[in-house]
């Protein structure tokens, strides 16, 4: 049994804490947060305690869902102290502080992984595994296309990084995942055409990227800030000897056609619901991965890689070149 | 070269004149119409010529399009002057006079082909085509659901015959040709439902059909005269081994999403886009076996056989038992 | 809080006995099952205890999921003991002592629901709450498409009550539920098509079967006992303004294409997977209606009617007419 | 009625000439070519004659389907002769010399419309129109996915003026048309990844381009020269209001499945079948301008605007930046 502790009440401490309470081989030994309140009734709604911060280090494992300038001070207090980590994206928006951080991990031989939770969702995983299998044979273009369903407000586009940092990293991640081989040149192209007021912040909300890899495979990203249908999340994989697809997932499988055709359900709403499951298997791969003495993957290295693919990015952007990386 | 005359320049015989026309091996020498201006369009449009009904006689092959009450006299008369007939379904809404027909058919030896167009529709032809590969396996299940976008109006019912003869036979008619045996005990269940001018013309609107053959497997048949979707054509045939369905047609692969959903296009709103494709190769079916000096089909037994399971239907409505057939 | 107690510990009450631990109003208080070591790992990997029978009639509430022939007597003992009942169907394969054993309920005053889980699944609850809504007009045509993935082995059907009281009785409840109104006649027609030894045990493995209701609506039941494809679920309603279905659940979105086509993932295995939701929502109406003071739904009025449906199809088939209800 | 004379009796003439035999406002009076068995056979087929390459620039108009190096001299000729043009793309791989070309074409004043097919292509029309209908609101995000069913024999490669002149020109000039505006900047990566022949003979066979325009809209195009699951040809039109698409056609609706899953037909195999509406819609468009006495669309600035851009790709690919067009 794993003694988890989770820092921060937000949207995405209550999945995890929910879950931790859910899993057969975990127990929640409390939530903290600044918020003593959201994190006294997070803890009451799975069965855990509202606890200190000081007293979430002292358990098995820490899970940082706290807001992303912490993150990397959280996982060198939990290196100091020796405790495994699960922390959120990212790690730090800056790639030297995650260097240092790592350095603080590597030294402490803690176990470090990743909220990378696009990987663990059953659809992309069964596609990955297929693809590895080699049903596709060797793959050669991979279409990421993944959209908000509505733009954040423009005061959270400050402090996010921008949206290669903050959203497209999740697909960068998900490119290095399927790819099987590092990308070696980034090109990207982007535009503020949902929400001039994220303009006026300094970032772009409609953003593409194109990347190649040392062997030739070449993949494209599109995001965007908005989709009137939904949560837009799919992939392609087309290969040698065929293509793997995984679509949009809806509540129903209930059609309805009249005059003006025929209509199913839009995709599901947001992450909340579009990754259930794959919150629920990235926890069990960490709970299952320090049960068995094996680093639970994708660790701080991966956090770097998508960082500095989402840094090229930001450069390709500004000087219109494709970068090395 | 084959010269055929047709019979009947309204909506069907339109139709065939045009694919006459259009045949490299067929050659439309003219069109027969009581409405002499509706034969002299259609003909001129076709590149024939406005006929009497005696010359049409003359040519090697009558296409008799015209009212269902003249499809058994037309026939007998091509039997009298030993012309190959392609004749629109049904012979004749009496299995008597159906009976008397072929009688003479069969004395003159002429080839006759009748209408059903469906057997000759490309999903429908590639779903028998591979059942009878073995594909699915034996055959054990068969649904067929056909349904009309509006229903006629109840002045037309009067004189159709009633929707198992004027509608379902060409369900029935598709149940033998998949089925590949013959039905031996038929239930049918009707209501009106949808316009009660035609319950009061006597007739159904709605209705469904079960068929049994001799060695069990087992046909349900679902008819509307209305469907607010468009032209509502469907076949599944489940066998031991899988399934094999063909569904509906559309008019494009447009799909929108919005919050709504995704949307494609209706069905194709009736048989003359519908089965547009089924009714050229249908036509090349008559042209093809007349000049390999073989019997086209379906022929007039076939004709006959789907009639008697629409009488059977009838029967079965009346009277509340699954009839023998 | 509401205390259920599980009468056995069988594929079916594996999965209740973990939805009530898993439910935050309920409480599992134990499991009971002639075969204690069955009992005893049911109850440990739900957190509850192997209880005995009696020990299971003092909770709040039973949940019958023991073989068949016990269910009526269960429920007349919970209705002498004032608990309420949750029973999988069916009450009894014999319609007189579904009601023997109805007034005994009625006369105590118990609560009793029936486990017809399919009213429950999102798919065709959603189905069903848009139909009630008038999106598609007034319902004419239903169409339930119900096949399993595999026969039972014939020992099992011996004791099942044959294919109608056994298979087709949830779909018998599924018109009920979605017709809106009683069905007055019922036409069945079935073979041995799948497994002589279903035969040999005086049953049928395919079957088809007809409803008509008072107001004329039509629905067509399609059942086999074997689906190549996984289990197939699916429903049909088509009104006067549109068609509304609900299709097969498959694992993953994920499709792959090469020279043979496109494919998606066959249907989902079984029950266990395809109603798991449907389970889960079932036993939360269970609890949430007790909790309000509420009739749970459906009742025992509900298996009593499919039961009789059932029973009007074995007559049906043996008599081949269309049978009064 | 017009009277047009075919050039070139290969694939693309003979789907031409086909369409003209059967356009009821235009006439085939011959085909030329110097291989002229070939246009002896195409223009019996179609019932027109075998004519000198002299006797076509005396027709109405001229259809141009001989090979690309004799495009221009042809148009010029036309130009010279005074004769309508319709012209296969491209109108040559040299921009100076399709310049030059143009401006002969301008001074004599002649209608030409350059064979750009899938502007036609009825689904991709359909598209176009709703979009432009303001369905899905302002268009930010296009992907336009283009695949090959197999590779070219690399000695095609060599004249063909490689990938990004010879096939992603139709996506460009697809682009241009769903844009509704310029892009002003393209980026191209690419990698041979098919076939090493055709990197021997200098060509990529796997290449993808973004595109932006001046108020920021995005395109991303995908081509490759292999696709194992047939001629894959989709486009999305991502807007503020929607998403528009037009999936692959397949031969028949008809769809199996077993245990492996629900299997569709693959994707029509090439162009001849995708495109045969495309190519009977865009003939109509030619002769219907003509008619009319309007330009006919897409000219030869469409053929120009496309041949830039896929010499801005080409220029891309050579330095790895955006090249501003």
């Amino acid at each position: 049994m794993l003694d988890i502790a989770v820092i921060g009440a937000g949207r995405i401490g209550q999945i995890h804490a929910r879950n931790i309470a859910a899993h057969p081989a975990a127990r929640l030994v409390g939530v903290t947060d600044p918020d003593g309140a959201a994190a006294a009734k997070l803890a009451q709604a799975c069965g855990g305690e509202s606890i200190s911060l000081d007293a979430a280090f002292a358990a098995d494992a820490v899970l940082i869902a706290a807001p992303t300038p912490t993150h990397a001070d959280y996982i060198e207090r939990a290196a100091a102290a020796g405790r495994a980590v699960f922390c959120e994206k990212p790690i730090d928006l800056s790639a030297g502080r995650v260097r240092a951080c790592l350095a603080a991990v590597d030294k402490a031989g803690i176990p470090l992984m990743v909220g990378f939770n696009r990987r663990f969702d059953p659809h992309f995983a069964a596609l990955k595994s297929r693809l590895d299998a080699g049903e596709a044979g060797k793959l050669e273009l991979l279409t990421i296309i993944s959209r908000d369903p509505a733009p954040p407000p423009p005061a959270y586009v400050g402090a996010s990084g921008g949206l290669f940092r903050d959203m497209m990293i999740h697909d960068l991640d998900m490119a290095r995942f399927l790819l099987g081989e590092e990308p070696v040149s980034l090109f990207a192209a982007a535009s503020c055409l949902v929400d001039p007021g994220i303009g006026a912040a300094g970032d772009v909300d409609t953003a593409v990227v194109t990347l190649r890899t040392a062997s030739g495979k070449l993949c494209q990203i599109s995001n965007s800030r908005r989709a009137a249908y939904g949560y837009d999340q799919r992939i392609e994989a087309h290969g040698a000897a065929g293509l793997l697809r995984a679509g949009n997932m809806t509540a129903t499988t209930v059609e309805f056609a009249d005059g003006r055709g025929f209509t199913t359900d839009p995709a599901l709403p947001f992450f909340l619901e579009r990754y259930a499951a794959a919150y629920r298997a990235e926890l069990d791969a960490f709970v299952t991965a320090l049960a068995a003495g094996r680093s639970p993957a994708p660790g701080g290295a991966d956090g770097l890689a998508a960082l500095l693919l989402a840094d090229a990015a930001v450069e390709s952007l500004a000087r219109g070149v494709a970068i090395a990386v």
